[in-house]
């Protein structure tokens, strides 16, 4: 998905890093949430109930629905393989917002595309 | 939708107001669009294909999908009352949201709302 790449600036080599191995959960949908996750390595299925709605790699985030809104978590989140995930809190992602717009638009890049993924399949 | 309230800001005396009659079409899906809408007055359906999606209303926004991606028009927008509406150019919406990251947050919420209500129809 070349349109998150900007992404990778975010899961440098100083920052906090979670490990999941392959199956795990990473959330649950209706869970409370304050973390989205930028993928560092690995493969990400975003759920609803049984459907799967998105597989994400290196690069990709995923959680900033609960984040943006304030709401719960919207789908459940589980490795496909061994991940590394990068978490950015509340306070993080509201500085990126601020400080840089490119930040901003890349996220407004992420829901358009999941939300015209949900239109075709509904359309 | 208390969430979008602040976008009324953009809607005041003394800006651009385009005037559609009831039933007048905004744009029609798969469109090349590049603005995006304040509603100042009046009710906003937006279709896809023949299925409407949401119904809109002062200080909501639509057409910001075409905006983000660059991609055609995902949905139909219909004047369901006369309405009156400000157009938002992608040049005015990069300075809004690099100058204004309440902006941001706003069409981010927008999007958010927008998937969750898709999320329930599928889920």
């Amino acid at each position: 998905m070349a349109l998150n790449t900007d992404f990778g600036v975010l899961t440098g080599n100083d920052v906090e890093t979670r490990r999941v191995r392959a199956g795990g959960l990473i959330f649950r949908q209706g869970e409370p949430g304050d973390e989205l996750f930028v993928i560092k390595s690995g493969y990400v299925r975003i759920q609803i109930g049984n459907r799967t709605i998105a597989e994400l790699s290196a690069d990709d985030i995923f959680g900033e629905m609960a984040l943006i809104d304030s709401e719960s978590r919207s789908a459940t989140a589980v490795a496909i393989t061994d991940v590394e995930i990068v978490p950015v809190s509340e306070r993080q992602f509201l500085f990126l917002v601020s400080q840089t717009p490119y930040f901003a638009l890349k996220v407004m890049r992420t829901l358009a595309q999941r939300l015209r993924v949900m239109n075709q399949d509904l359309g």
